[in-house]
């Protein structure tokens, strides 16, 4: 049986650790900057890649990632089965229901979503080819109608974050948001899936396009009404018989897998097919949160960073990055979504505000439009040049696309408390036994991080204490005050055994006390931060965790694990 | 860059879908047989390779599962990963503390369970190395080497598995077999690890075994001593500063990764290095639960089914099954471990009837010995026939250990009250508001399920609640009779949204009403029934589930799920 020898293995599962490591770690930083993973993810691709480590050190990135032999067609398969599973993922997230719900006013704005950009990227494509980087000798309707299909699919993950870290996810323009997403989601795939029968055809020779196309359509249709129906029937009788979640876990990997399987072999890419089996699949109330949960967390933090990080090996960024091609991507793909679903929108009868913030929130692209740059550059369809377009257009995208909302309608971003919360004001024991003494002692500690004098700070506290007592039940405190001279919130957090009494309304000592400074003018702060806390220890698991935390550390690593699962 | 051309692409994931939902088909027909899911998994792979397809159906098999080009060398490199994850996870779920803390007792009893069987198959080997399988031309010393390790290494997650469905996970005992298992495999690694090695020099001419022994050993050591140690600082700071779960999940497999290439690359196989890094982190405090499940999960019900799976596409088992060498290597790796470990527990003290219970407990082999077998297979240092013994010899020990342990002990394993619940007994709605209609409405349904004349065994319940009453507490009642001519318990249940009195010791009305029916010669039946709904509906969100379910499906979905959660 042909297998790898022993110095290929060790060369795929050193490249898989590196670019898992890699992925994962400029992800982090990505997230820490406020911008989305899948930044920092590709990011790790391009330093490992061809375009730096390539050209630092090319026998150690020829080595890591071989361009030929065994090696070469592992990586590329494990890349295959990655992409397979990602799309599983984000078709499970979509959930059809909404979409009806929501009826005219998302249907309108997700048509206009579709057809603005198709059109500006198809009229762009048509009349310069030649800037955009049509391939000497290529097709140029499909070439057209390729452009046209990648500019139109909006980024149904990458709004939905955007979404939830506006805290507009459950809103009616939120929710609006998604369902013509989806819609824009699920009928730019089945557009794409011809598009891509109609490029494998030209490239490798497929016997019939209509024959192709009809499977697609018939297929997905299957897929969305009597697999879907089936589905909701069949997955609580494997939870009841099965062990759990190893049931659901395998039915829904085997099925994405047969499904991609189908969909590459009648002549369409396999990732449609495990799409359309997410979709089928997600949008069963019978799937049980937390096997979804194991699903999604494995693929989003291995297969996916895995894949994007790929991306970044494919070519060398820097030698084909051309300014004119990237611009003028940018500037079609946005100008096409943006007036498409603005004036779907505005025609549906949405306010001017909204109607603008709809198209901004929609403008997000992101993996998909790599994916489908990544699929038309293999068929040679697209040339590198506009592939690095397409995947910085993609980027810009996705990251104007939050900061933009929040201008339009004036928003800001909720404020996490953990993100004031400094390491060295934790005080995991506190001496103090009353009020005022607690306040000193958190004082002492705190003030002197922003260069206050602790007894200047401390006054302000008592004093705001002496209006209304800050214990806020549950066991938490949180005196505060406001101070001129300070440049951002802070705050600091003391744990007493014994429990100090700050009046609260249920009567109850506080063991948790926090001191929260925030400057005089930043009115909002201190409300978002005293809100934060509170909602965060509401929760009695996580006082009680919170209680015995040892040191800051400990402390932090419970507040973002349980901000997390909210 | 070399890539699978589409048809691969279409064979490959449609062979991993084929192979993923063959393995958990067969491995849930497994476990509902009350054996270990792996018995069905290499099942699956028998029924699909070389055994019974490829005699069948030869060029499906030989499509599906080709043995050159670049589908081979993909599915290769996935059960390589596969195998690589799989012992990360075996190595997570060995806790070193926990065999210091049983010190002397599981330290003999583990040193005499690797002596015996590897003296008993060093000796066999080098006595009989025609009969057992020596390829002519083979090194003698490395083959009977193999042999004494292949035998002596314990599966530790099937003990593991065997002590919870014997309710002896917790007990002294338990304690102590689990203790002896992780020496064992630990040491019975590194011996391995050591023999690989050899294997991998007389195979491939690698310059320097000494410097692979020493490479070995070192890297054993430093991983479980000063990376263990860095280790428990690192996480707390990954948890607390990157997204949860994924940074721990990224950095966890990376690590993986990185060790598994280095000890492929010092001349021992992958494998070694994942498992010492699952041993180095999976000892960890602070390694979170559901990071833990996360990836045990995906593991266990993704990876670890593909590659046993994969071990029955290798050879024909069928062709080359032979009667002697199966029986004999059998009867070797009985004899040498249960009389090893059982002596060595006797002279450290342990009573004789526990002394051969842990015996029969170190018996069971299983993945490990599998696994070992195949690589020597590939290194050319035994031939199919000695493989399939090896995989016969290590399902049969495992099979035989948990009945055997039972069988010493005098157990028997606690019963569930769900595989006595009848769907056909489940009334979503119960049109009675007292106690003695409740009881009639479920006789009307249950009785007549075993036969017996409903009238009669409403008496005799009724007889029964007249002497004491059946409310439990929490709203939930368990009205109960024992009745002559029954040969299994029966168990019906109705839910009343009024709540009928049954005179529960907290006053409560039982919301959930059970009928429980038990044969009146089975003494425990009755007790551990009652016992296990009382656990099971002692959880609050559990009981308030149950009161919704509509159907009797979703009702067994729901209580499985807690059952496996606990």
């Amino acid at each position: 049986m042909a297998s790898l020898s022993p110095n290929e293995t060790t060369l795929f599962l050193l490249a898989l650790g590196v670019l898992l490591a890699g992925a994962r770690i400029l992800g982090e930083v990505a997230r820490r900057c406020n911008q989305p993973a899948v930044l920092g993810e590709i990011a790790a691709g391009i330093l490992l890649g061809p375009t730096v480590l390539g050209n630092l050190a090319p026998q150690l990135s020829a080595a890591l990632f071989p361009r030929s032999g065994g090696g070469a067609v592992a990586l590329d398969a494990l890349m295959t089965l990655a992409i397979t599973l990602f799309l599983l993922v984000a078709g499970m997230e979509i959930n059809l229901s909404s979409v009806w719900r929501q009826g005219k006013m998302a249907l309108s704005v997700g048509i206009a979503g579709i057809v603005g950009p198709f059109a500006a990227g198809f009229a762009a494509a048509w009349w310069m080819p030649g800037l955009l980087g049509l391939e000497p000798g290529s097709d140029k309707l499909i070439f057209a109608l390729f452009l046209g299909t990648a500019l139109s699919i909006s980024a149904l993950p990458v709004i939905a974050k955007t979404l939830m870290d506006l805290n507009l996810y459950r809103s009616d323009l939120g929710m609006m948001l998604i369902a013509a997403a989806v819609f824009n989601d699920l009928v730019g795939w089945i557009v794409f899936a011809v598009i891509l029968g109609l490029m494998g055809t030209v490239g490798a020779g497929h016997p019939d396009i209509g024959l192709t196309i009809f499977c697609v359509v018939a297929f997905a249709l299957l897929m969305l009404t009597v697999v879907r129906w089936l589905l909701h029937r069949i997955l609580p009788w494997i939870q009841a018989h099965t062990s759990w979640p190893g049931g659901v876990l395998g039915f829904a990997l085997a099925l994405a897998l047969v499904c991609a399987a189908f969909t590459e072999w009648v002549g369409v890419h396999a990732i449609f097919g495990s799409f359309l089996a997410g979709v089928a699949l997600g949008d069963s109330t019978h799937l049980r949160q937390r096997t979804r949960a194991t699903i999604t967390q494995f693929v989003s933090f291995i297969f996916a960073p895995l894949f994007f990080a790929g991306i970044g090996l494919k070519v060398d960024f820097i030698a084909h990055f051309s300014l004119l091609p990237v611009l003028l991507v940018l500037a079609i793909a946005c100008l096409g979504k943006i007036a498409g679903c603005g004036l779907g929108a505005r025609l549906a009868g949405l306010p001017k505000r909204e109607a603008w913030a709809l198209g901004l929130g929609m403008n997000a692209r992101g993996a998909m439009e790599i994916i489908l740059g990544l699929l038309a550059l293999q068929y040679g369809v697209i040339n590198e040049r506009l592939f690095v377009a397409l995947v910085v257009m993609a980027l810009v995208t996705s990251l104007i696309s939050g900061p933009a909302i929040q201008a339009v309608l004036r928003l800001r971003k909720p404020r996490r408390f953990i993100n004031y919360l400094k390491a060295r004001a934790f005080i995991p024991r506190l001496q103090a036994s009353n009020r005022e003494a607690a306040i000193r002692e958190l004082t002492q500690v705190l003030a002197p991080l922003a260069a206050l004098p602790p007894e200047e700070v401390a006054q302000a506290v008592l004093a705001r204490e002496a209006l209304m007592p800050t214990g806020i039940g549950h066991g938490v405190a949180v005196p505060h005050a406001r101070l001129d001279n300070l440049a951002t919130p802070l705050l600091g957090v003391g744990i007493s055994c014994a429990g100090i009494d700050f009046d609260a309304p249920d009567g109850r000592p506080a063991s948790l006390v926090f001191l929260l400074l925030t400057p005089r003018e930043d009115d909002g702060a201190q409300l978002e931060i005293l809100a934060d806390i509170s909602r965060t220890f509401r929760d009695k698991p996580m006082r009680d965790q919170a209680l015995e935390a040892c040191g800051a550390t400990e402390f932090f690593a419970l507040v973002r694990a349980g901000q997390e699962e909210h």
